[in-house]
């Protein structure tokens, strides 16, 4: 029986992807070898990864001064390794806190050196996206996560990149959701496992500008040393890497992020509709900063809560659960959903 | 066809792991979702790696001091790691040098503080293990390689640990191959990509003793951090820990250490038998510090070269090319080949 999964993440893939996948365990490429027990150096896998950045490229309309990593460690490594690349010891840099993963990078870039919080949405229970953030010139680049998973906002604007302030942008859950502009950031990064692949690697745009600021770095953690090597400064994570590529070309293929941005904002506006049109959902977001990934809201009467929860494991819909942090309900509508998930959730809740 | 690989990694898993995990990609545990899309949170995911965590102790018979982690970045990650966490300003760590890993190994230390190199076989091309290695009373601790896969040696006996001296192992290319005494080492890490799974995670077994050595480091590098959260810190490489479950699953299944290392011995001593009878094969290493993992050797004689490559080409081995910084040839003889692979590449040898 097939599950309507709204997993946070690691989350929903392609349906085609894992029987690729699947296969490739088994008999990759038909080499009578497995994906797994070929070599990093092989041509059979420089083929994959060459593949992967080649999609990243065409999807994202990346210009060829930006170089592509696939990195391990995910975004909470990034936090780090993004301030020890960029941030000098006498610079500041200013982060947009508007939920646990801006914190969490933060506290790591505070490892680094001095960290401002130039706007935050704290006080409000992380419910909104801060607008007309002043940058003041002191700040040498600004932080900020362009979805947050937890609370369901989400970026629909951007803060502007100047000659002196670099943008550094953590996209890990909507990255290949819709239409951004790359030069607009100078590094982005992302865990894999919403929108490009499995957990196991960190997917990293970065402007070739920025590399280099720091120096004499511990090797695994020096964008620059990961340039030169083509990402194959070690054994890179070849599986997840390969079903990125997989998951990449699927999206390529069923018309790239203007077919899938389109889907995207139907699913979405579909959901919270019924949310809105409902009478005992209240949606977590402020309206015009909600995320098209991850619908948040809460059910308050115990009883149509009980129905719900009901309703929903019979029509086998699993990972809707709101993340421990913050309780309630988490709908998350990452690219390989269907609409006829979605439509299922909104039978349910029109149905109450 | 079958093909015989004797690559050094990402190298050879058996043939059941992979039945098991390509089954696991289309539906896990009968759960009707892939090993791909589950959360590291569900139940389903903690079973599997709680269950790699205790094949590791029964496996290695680790005693409860010991914390057992799956971190992600590789071996090269610990070259940082390790020293970032053992080694303090004032003090000195020693490197035994015994090749291209040990090296960047200590590279890696340099950038923390003092390090010697308290021996070395570079003056002989890394072809042997140093013998006699005097520690001196200002090491805190001591690092090495315990296997050697691109010379192709190995340690068979270790530095002894003091009490006022740490012992370090890199262990990517040997754990799991042989008994060790898991009280004689107070940090042990390993990549999963020979023995143990694919890559894509790294073991760390560490002594609760050295945790906390220095502090404030950055979340990701801290072990006491990986520790605390029973190494879900962050999304942690789910498929590479599910496959290495699997893959130590197996070993336990078929003897566990006392019987694979029974067998190893025996797939060495024929293969290094067959060089040494043989009149135009070349063994690379000093004999008693042969490996038993990665058996390197040379052919002088273009005529034999040339038959010998067809041969192998014909009998469908593959990855027995010599690593790229050394030539000749590599045979890696990890847990998962089998007997029979030996066999034939040992009927060439013996036939030309």
């Amino acid at each position: 029986m097939t599950k309507h999964n709204f997993g946070a993440g690691p989350c929903i893939l392609p349906k085609e992807v894992l029987k690729l996948a699947s296969e490739s365990i088994i008999n990759f490429n038909e080499i009578d070898l497995s994906i797994l027990e070929i070599s990093h150096r092989s041509q059979d896998f420089i083929n994959v990864i060459e593949k992967a950045k080649k999609l990243v490229i065409d999807l994202l309309n990346v210009p060829n001064n930006y170089s592509i990593l696939f990195l391990q460690g995910g975004a909470s490594l990034q936090f780090f390794m993004s301030a020890l690349n960029l941030l000098k010891k006498d610079q500041t840099a200013g982060y947009i806190n508007t939920g646990s993963w801006s914190k969490k990078a933060l506290l790591e870039a505070k490892k680094i050196g001095n960290v401002e919080i130039i706007a935050s949405s704290e006080e409000k229970g992380f419910s909104f996206i801060p607008r007309n953030i002043n940058i003041s010139d002191k700040i040498s680049y600004v932080h900020f996560t362009s979805n947050n998973t937890i609370y369901g906002t989400q970026f629909h604007s951007y803060p502007k990149r100047s000659k002196n302030c670099f943008i550094v942008s953590d996209m890990s859950s909507d990255i290949f959701s819709k239409k951004i502009n790359i030069s607009d950031f100078d590094i982005i990064y992302a865990g894999a496992q919403k929108n490009i692949g499995p957990a196991g690697t960190t997917l990293v745009i970065i402007n070739n500008e920025v590399l280099n600021i720091n120096s004499n770095l511990p090797s695994m953690l020096d964008y620059s040393v990961h340039v030169d090597k083509s990402s194959m400064f070690n054994t890179p994570p070849v599986f997840s890497i390969y079903v990125s590529m997989l998951t990449l070309q699927w999206l390529k293929k069923m018309g790239g992020i203007n077919k899938i941005e389109k889907i995207n904002d139907n699913k979405s506006r579909i959901l919270y509709d019924a949310i809105d049109e409902s009478n005992y959902l209240k949606g977590y977001a402020n309206k015009a900063d909600r995320s098209k990934m991850n619908v948040t809201f809460t059910i308050e009467n115990d009883n149509k809560k009980k129905k719900f929860d009901e309703m929903c494991q019979h029509k086998s819909i699993v990972g809707i659960k709101g993340h421990r942090s913050v309780g309630g309900y988490r709908a998350s509508l990452y690219n390989a959903l269907e609409i006829d998930s979605v439509n299922v959730l909104v039978d349910i809740i029109k149905s109450l």
